[in-house]
């Protein structure tokens, strides 16, 4: 993978809780225009509140994560150690403690082993000699199975890295559990912030796993220029991308995005395809989870409506069991559309589709079909609402036997 | 057991779907005062459209229930074949139709067997013998592994008894899955309205297995008078009931409700309480379920603010698996909480309790107490939002693999 140039990047393990990777780092040798999204949950872990006050800066330089231990919910102590761990990242680096952004991930509300990751920020420079982002994906994270990582190379020769973890506790908003983007193109932080907030609303803002909203939710994106290419997103197209009914379908950006340059036209198709793929491996990596979900809400009365009864659907237990179970159950998808009380759907117009057939009605052979289908990896779910034109997808996973299995027995 | 005077009651097999009881009656010799609520899903089966007509008349004598079949979702010959079963059954009794309350408990969304349904109707008559509640209690189970039924016989001679099925799909919002209290008391349908629902929002509505609210969820209470004492409840009475803190606390409600006469009093404490253990006897029944958790979120702004919270922690998939793992994870409860983004939540008076030990802070001898005490059958959970002087009682239970194993093969 060609990464973008002059970050360096790096995991390892400082033993916090066993032998596995727990401390990474991503770094640029230069100045970055920086933004980010943050939790909304109302007990936001110490290293967000430090995050969202460094990126008032609108620049960073550097990311510092540790997992196995989620630093929220720890008093005075854990918000001290955070800042600490920043202060001795900065001094090592040289560089100004506002540039680097925080992170922990992992058991809530446990002590911060303070000596251990003071040591490990002092030692960040002898672990970065080159820009191992695999080792850093695997060091950041928690239940996850495997490492979330993507890349791109526009043709224009700007590059493009991203990186996720998230597996449980998994409803994001605003942004999802961890997730960094890092580019070597050349921006302006309004631009940066700008599209930061407009791609993680379409992308980690609309995935589920659990109903469960982290205290540790983070998305940030760094650019530090050294493509010597520029690209903007002014506010008129973030406008224009927010109203998009879906950026994902083919030749969309391409025929709306119009007033973007070449270059940030191809920049934020690359940006919103990496997100997405991060947020969807998220869900695919979901605890315990068998298959992908992707539901889309259609003719609703506007988009607010869509998602209110997407993911009233994508949480429904009732519902991510019938997909566990191969089932295209008409009524319990009837049930999570109608319990989004202050939605009334009119029957006439309401409509299920799996794999583009009705599921109204269906006779035998295709609802013999539809199960057929049910088994597979990846499911799409249509849900035609009839009180409108606007429309939203949302991702999410079945539910298993195997998530309980890893929640009942995870911290103890 | 002494039921109340007068009523008749039966279940019986007709085949809906194996030979397990299916079809079940409660019948008064003399016309009721009746009242019920019902879901608020936005899709109800056509037995709770026809139900909350024939009880605007106030009064009914009938009721009639099949299992195996919800008859939701099923179109025009649902809702044809549930209003022709009320009209047999009326003929074949010789009431009114609108005496007669339909209800339909199982799966959503398959043609009801119309042969079947109206030819038990036709039957009533001849399986009314006797009393035997019991009998109708099972026949309305679905997936509930045990039968519900609450019987009370107060000093004045009145008869009261309470019946409810429901094990999944169940985040009651109005009553809960199907519930029936029949009382030889005499009272006027203004009373017994008021009744039904300040009881069902404390009992049914604030309890949840599942997060998922059934598209047929029922609750109603019929008063013959047989027992030739009156009781009432005005709106006054309603009101002050509305406003208690906790209605089941001890003496509470013989030192508030004192504008009751001594009969209305007694009989308040009996519907209360039958209703109360009904909605405990579901939840403890909830599908796959091992351990009931009592919540109470208490010092909230108002009671509104208790109830957005209780649910958010009493739903939460990762608070049910942490209590089936008996794991007191202070994290999961902070999760829960702030993730009800519209209530902001200070940290310093915030406490969680556990058999009212606090966990905030708890050394480790704490824990190993509370990880003990989260093995027994019933759990207590206090929350201590700090934010006022309001509290709610919630009632849930933990999530288990059992219940991913009984909704990922129900109806396949």
């Amino acid at each position: 993978m060609q990464h973008p140039r002059r970050f360096l990047a790096s995991g390892w393990n400082i033993g916090i809780k066993d032998n596995t990777l727990d401390f990474g780092v991503i770094h640029s040798e230069i100045p970055c225009a920086a933004a980010g999204v943050f939790t909304r949950n109302n007990f936001p872990g110490h290293p967000v509140v430090i995050g969202r006050e460094h990126l008032k800066t609108g620049t960073a330089q550097t990311i510092v994560v540790n997992s196995k231990n989620a630093n929220v919910a720890t008093g005075p102590d854990g918000k001290r150690i955070a800042e600490a761990v920043c202060r001795a990242a900065a001094e090592a680096l040289g560089i100004p403690v506002t540039s680097v952004i925080p992170s922990s991930t992992g058991v809530i509300g446990r002590p911060m082993p303070e000596e251990k990751v003071l040591s490990a920020a002092a030692a960040i420079p002898s672990h970065l000699k080159s820009n191992d982002f695999e080792l850093f994906s695997r060091a950041i994270m928690t239940t996850d199975t495997r490492p979330k990582l993507k890349n791109a190379v526009l043709a224009n020769g700007v590059r493009i890295t991203g990186v996720a973890k998230g597996a449980g506790m998994i409803e994001p908003n605003m942004a999802t559990m961890l997730s960094y983007i890092v580019t070597d193109a050349r921006t302006d932080s309004d631009s940066l912030r700008r599209l930061v907030k407009a791609v993680a609303d379409r992308t980690f803002n609309r995935i589920s796993v659990d109903s469960d909203t982290s205290t540790s939710d983070t998305f940030i994106m760094l650019a530090n220029g050294a493509a010597e290419i520029s690209i903007s997103f002014s506010e008129k197209a973030a406008e224009v991308y927010n109203n998009l009914e879906n950026p994902f379908e083919e030749g969309v950006l391409d025929s709306s995005m119009t007033m973007l340059d070449s270059d940030s036209l191809e920049f934020l198709k690359a940006v919103s395809l990496i997100a997405k793929d991060l947020a969807l491996e998220i869900v695919m990596d979901g605890e315990g989870a068998t298959k992908l979900i992707e539901l889309r809400v259609c003719k609703a009365r506007d988009r607010e409506q869509a998602v209110r009864i997407g993911r009233s659907i994508i949480n429904s237990p009732l519902v991510k069991t019938a997909v566990y179970g191969a089932d295209p159950n008409w009524g319990r998808l009837v049930m999570a559309v109608g319990k989004s009380f202050d939605d009334p759907v009119p029957e006439d117009g309401f409509d299920i589709l799996f794999a583009d057939r009705s599921l109204k009605n269906a006779d035998p052979e295709s609802l013999h079909f539809m199960s057929e289908y049910l088994k597979q990896k990846k499911v799409d779910i249509t849900v035609i609402l009839g009180t409108g034109q606007a429309a939203e997808t949302l991702w999410g996973c079945d539910l298993t036997e195997e998530y309980i299995h890893i929640n009942a027995h995870y911290t103890t």
